[in-house]
């Protein structure tokens, strides 16, 4: 017999026909409390289990930003698919935090951090791998099909957690990924900081080195905009184009012109996504 | 010869083919630095001139909240249709303001102050109904055709200044207006505060009063959801509805089961309020 694990509701709120609503729990896995968002379309109220798309927000993003701004809620409730938003890395006063917005609290980068101080709290991967999971489908209407997403930072980490778990996951996404993070400031930074010098282990977490080592697929669906502030220095989907002939890996990557690195983009295409995933999650 | 208003463009962002942008300017109605947002449609790109709707935000709202969390442009875009959203008040040091929430920078409340401190800045029923028009339609290419919209305190604002202007709009519409300010807390506290003691210049500016009034009908859209905490005490739709039979006026009020105050409600429906103002737009 499975125990439901203890979370708390916050706030609740119906839209398209289903409920956006918060939880907050304390995480076993990340050693503080935490809150996250789901999405529940209006099928579940027939009884219906409906899959899991997870959504993985970008640096300084909480559970808040996607279910607010992306104007996904209209196809999940359309579609029959439940979304869950986790914030983006441990928070609070007992948790590590640095002064930059791209380390420490909202800067999780969806890794187990190896290194002092981070190690204590910081092991967002197995959260969004293992715990959230284990909490949504022990607790909600909903199957074990999993589809997962993100935005930037969580791009990145849709497409490493998809890669280094292709049999828990039917599809993966990602807009503006950081598509190749040991080549790129933001990654060298919170790798550093949360697995060390040794970069063999920041190569398990690049999507770009994941992708190219690939012998497992996972469709894959991947957005840039061609005006994104951070494409050059940071995004690097180049590298993940590249990866992605060298393995024969099922990538449809997309660049558009004119469009940048905000949820006006996302909100743009994020049809194009759901519509995605629920095909291979219907599969 | 029109000359072109001096505004200067701070932000803009690419979506579902046309343009979001944000643009300061100095307002000689407010006597202040005031901030909008417009989304300009993919088909402002052929040289068609577009309609425009005014989008009014509720208390504590700027031009931003809509634009980003509504989920509106994506039906903006296919109708071809401009938003307009100014902010909800003017705003900086030297403009009087309030501890509260519900009254000075923030809560405009879409009228004339004619008392002190007020009157100094808070013009929002000219800025609404004048300037921004003048700016709008000499600087992007838009048509004169206008629809009005708005939340809450914006709801009040778009249904009040169509019903008072209603050779200038060819529809409006609301979400949760607050539609009988005159007996209402948010709008005792703020015609004190700008029309001053005598209720007679307040009438003036109650959606359910010029409703009851009225002899120049404008097609009206509302929509209220009956979880809002502040239906019973703040936003009373039954006057709105009172008044329309009683004039009968052509009003299209719903009242719908588990919804509540935020933009959760208002992306539930947006798309229909849009297509019911690209009805009357295209005429």
């Amino acid at each position: 017999m499975t125990i439901a694990p203890l979370i708390e509701n916050v706030s609740m709120n119906k839209s398209f026909g289903g409920w956006h609503k918060q939880y907050s729990h304390q995480s076993t896995t990340l050693n503080c409390a935490m809150r996250f968002a789901i999405y529940l379309p209006p099928h579940v109220s027939t009884g219906e289990k409906v899959p899991v798309l997870y959504w993985l927000s970008g640096l300084t993003c909480t559970d808040e930003n996607f279910m607010q701004k992306a104007g996904a809620l209209r196809m999940a409730a359309e579609l029959g698919i439940a979304i869950v938003a986790p914030d983006t890395s441990p928070r609070g006063e007992e948790v590590a935090n640095d002064d930059g917005y791209d380390l420490g609290q909202g800067a999780g980068f969806y890794v187990n951090a190896t290194q002092a101080p981070w190690n204590r709290h910081f092991h967002m991967y197995d959260y969004v791998v293992n715990e959230l999971p284990q909490i949504i489908e022990a607790t909600f209407p909903v199957s074990d099909k999993r589809a997962i997403s993100g935005h930037s930072m969580g791009g990145h980490g849709a497409l490493t957690i998809a890669m280094l778990n292709p049999e828990r996951y039917s599809s993966m996404s990602a807009f503006s990924p950081i598509c190749n993070p040991v080549n790129a400031p933001w990654g060298k930074k919170a790798f550093s900081a949360y697995l060390g010098k040794d970069k063999a282990t920041w190569l398990n977490h690049d999507a770009s080195e994941l992708m190219r080592q690939a012998t497992v697929l996972v469709p894959a669906k991947v957005d840039q905009g061609l005006a994104d502030d951070f494409l050059t220095e940071q995004l690097k989907p180049e590298s993940l184009e590249v990866a992605a002939k060298a393995s024969n890996y099922p990538l449809d990557l997309r660049l558009h012109d004119g469009y940048d690195h905000s949820y006006y983009f996302i909100s743009a295409f994020i049809e194009e996504h759901l519509r995605f995933h629920a095909e291979h999650l219907s599969k």
